[in-house]
This record gives structure tokens, sequence and C-alpha cells, in this order.
């Protein structure tokens, strides 16, 4: 257990992607405990309905409540979007999700400029980034890239495919603007952000990019420093998987950079 | 309900795959009323645990002997790889999965010789094809191919990046082997039939492609002959899925091949 005045931080994802913000969050917040959950066994929600997300957000979030979190990260574009106020009426204690933050960043360094998001069919559907750029002055140009996900957990990182795919997305967002930014809108993307880069370079553009991670964790070090003094103790984490227990510990550890050892299963009944 | 004496035959899959199962089914048993449950809210099965995997398929499975299906037809090779026994342990009705019709299939065409089966990473991992070819006299090749899935949901079907990936994934398989048949061991598989036989030829290849649905039909068709004699009635079907509807009205179609209407939508408490 994490000493006291520790804070108890609770981060759910469907699957791996959300260890990008656990990696962005472990150095941040000296003597936190991470709870992290991944829904393994029901991913991805990225091709989903918003029903059906809200319903598996939901009960991920309780039981990471239940479960002592005093703060919550939806370290998940796709249930940020779709389920963030299912989940804050559902649960008693602060949620954070990673829209919001990378908005904020992105506004930050390019002030009411046009910015491009990648994201997952559910995330784009929902308009999520849209509304929230609008609201903040920003532009926002929105672009479904379903194979991203798949290529990523297929390994084909730096492949010729995975910048065939690139091309013809890029392509098709870029005839519609200039943007100044473009916003990873799915905690999978991070893993191919040089090739994202790469490919805006060769086709003319120079806009920066700009990832959930970063300002996701920043934000969360905002919320909880107001509370838990910071110590000079490590932080420490546990996961929870909803699927095979091997397969997180094997692909996790990709996400997070890190070995990731003694996973527990959890059932969430589905 | 279906008059006297004809049968009612359950259908199940994980999502829309399933559907050129019961493509083939349909204009085989006169009379014949078929109920296909697409768990749609829990795809895809591919990469996930044979435990969940069991779990969900003998939900589903319930479900469906519990509204009234007389032979429950497992249109997935995921599930069918991995679940049959629990399956068949679970229900009290005559079970088919689409992995023996498709083994028995390619040793009537080909006897004794070597094949390849392309197909999930899942059913990849049980090895099911490989040790049922080989109770049979055939020695089978398996290849993931992890990515096609997505491609055929993407709607990338003739598309140079979907030749590119089968290009890889079939000069990896033919460096092993030169198989007298290819076995498409995923119900989503055969809507990409024509580029992979373009592919084989391209690399050289006379293999003859045998996909499950004709096979499983058959086989169907064999079982339920014996019982229920054939009348001049129309086949019909009703559908059900755990996640949108509207989705799978709109996808569903393609596999069909004709237009789907009035999907009930079902919550499996997942």
């Amino acid at each position: 257990m994490p000493e006291e005045r520790s804070p108890v931080l609770g981060v759910f994802d469907s699957g791996f992607g959300g260890l990008t913000v656990l990696r962005a969050l472990l150095p941040r917040i000296a003597g936190a405990h991470y709870i992290y959950l991944g829904d393994t066994a029901r991913l991805p929600y990225g091709a989903k309905s918003q029903a059906t997300i809200a319903r598996y957000a939901v009960e991920s979030a309780r039981f990471l409540e239940d479960h002592g979190a005093e703060y919550l990260i939806i370290a998940c574009n796709t249930a940020t979007a779709l389920a963030l106020d299912e989940i804050k009426a559902a649960v008693a204690i602060p949620v954070i999700g990673v829209i919001e933050p990378l908005v904020h960043a992105a506004q930050k360094r390019h002030p009411n400029s046009e910015v491009l998001v990648l994201a997952t069919t559910a995330t784009v559907q929902s308009h999520a980034y849209a509304k929230l750029s609008e609201a903040q002055g920003l532009r926002a140009m929105e672009k479904e890239c379903p194979l991203l996900v798949p290529l990523v957990e297929e390994g084909w990182i730096d492949h010729p495919v995975t910048r065939d795919v690139l091309r013809i997305y890029l392509t098709e967002a870029l005839a519609a603007g200039r943007p100044k930014a473009v916003l990873l809108g799915c905690t999978h993307y991070p893993l191919i952000a040089p090739e994202i880069e790469a490919m805006l370079r060769e086709l003319g553009s120079n806009a920066e990019i700009i990832d959930s991670a970063q300002a996701t964790a920043a934000e969360v070090e905002r919320v909880v420093a107001r509370q838990s003094p910071a110590t000079q103790v490590p932080a420490t984490f546990e996961c929870f998987a909803t699927d095979s227990v091997d397969k997180f510990e094997r692909l996790g550890s990709l996400f997070l950079g890190r070995a990731i050892e003694h996973v527990h299963h959890l059932d969430l009944g589905g």
C-alpha cells in the first residue's frame, strides 16, 4: 500500500494504449500509486457504439473507484469522447480525460489556428475534438484512421505498409486544409509518431505533432499537486487486464517502455 | 414461427463474417428458419485468449438454444478452434463448426497433399487446423494474417495496400512449401478471395482456394436433411447483434449479399 497522503490514481483504457499515458505520469508525481485497468477482453472500443462503450467504461471506472482510486484518468480517447459524462456521473472522484488536456496544449502552442486530429472511427464520429476545439478558438479537421491500431498491434511500426497507409490518410486529410498541429487522438499513435512526422514532411506539411500522453500527465500533475505534496518516494503501479495476462505483459511492455510483471486477471462479467 | 418440421438453426459468429456462411446456407435448406447472432459488442475474437473466447461463445450458444435453435452452427473459425468442445458441453443440440467441413472438403479435392491455412492469430495459435488436417492425412501450414479483418472492415477490398499486405503474408507462407490448396480459415476472407487468388498467381502458386462457407453449408444440409424433409417454402432469417443494430444492418449486408433489416439488439451482460 502507498504511504499516507500519497495519492492513488486509477488509469483506464480499453487495452494497452493508455500505458503511453501511464508512462508519462510515472516520473511526474512522486509517491503516487497507479492502478491501471486494460479492458482487453472487450477491446478495441474504436469501432463500437456509444451505448456499448459507455457501459463498458462505467464498469471499469467503478472497479477502479472501489479499488481505492482517488482520481480517475480515462487514458483512452474513444472512452473520453463517448463516455466522459457517464463516467463522471457514475463515480464520486475527480475524472480527467485525454481530450481536453490535448486541445488545451494545442491552443496554447498554436492559438486560434487550424489543427488536424487523427483518431478512431468512434472518436471522430463523436466530434468531441471538433466541439472542444471550437469552444477554445481552434478549428479542428478530424480524420478517421481505423487501420493504425491494428498496424501498431501487428508491430509494423517502421514498415512500408504503414507508410503507405499513412500516405493515404494524410493526403486525404491535408487536401482539406493546412494545419499548424497534428493531434494524436488515440493513445496507440505515439508509437508511430516518427513515421507520422516523416510522412507529414514528405507531403509538404510542417505541422507539429502533439500527443495526449504528456498533455494529460501535466494536467493530472496540476490537479493532484494541489492536495498531495510530492515526496521523494518513486511512484508504483499495478495492472489489471480482462483478457490474457501473458499477452498484457508482453504487448504492454512495448507501450510502457519497461517490463510489466504480475498482471492481475479481472472478470468484469462480460 | 416456421411451419412444423421446418428446422430452426442457430448461427453464431463474433460479428459479420459468419453471414458469409448464412449466405451459403439460405438456398440449401428450404423452409428453414435461421437465427443469426453476431457478438459485435465484443468482437473481434481473433486476438483474444482461449478462456475469454470460450466464455463469450458459450453465452451466445446458450442464447440461441434458449431461443429455439435445434441445430447450432459456429460460423466463426476462432470460436470453433478454441471453444467447440466447451460449446458442445454447454448445449443439448447438435453443434457444427466451420473447421472440420473445410478440412474434409480439402482432403476430398486434394487427398494427402499439403495445404496452406490463412487465419487469425488465435486460430493459428490453437493449431486446430494442423491437428485436424494431420488426422485426415493432409499436411497443413498455418499463417496468421491479423491485418486482413481490419482491411476488409475498412472496405479496402480491391486496394493496393491490401495487395501489399497479401504479398507479404503469402510470400512468407509460400517460402515454407508448395500447397495444393489455400484454406480460408476466417469467415471475413471470402470477401477478398479474388485478391488472394490473384496474389497466389503473381507469386507462382496455382493453389486452389477453398472457403468454409460452402463446405459448412453442405455439411449442415447433410445433417439436417436426415431429419427434416425439404419443402418448397423459402428459408427465413432474423438477426441479433450485441452492439449497434444500425452498423450491423449496414456492414452485414455486404457479407450477406442482400439487405438486412430489423436487427434485434441483445445484451449478453458484457
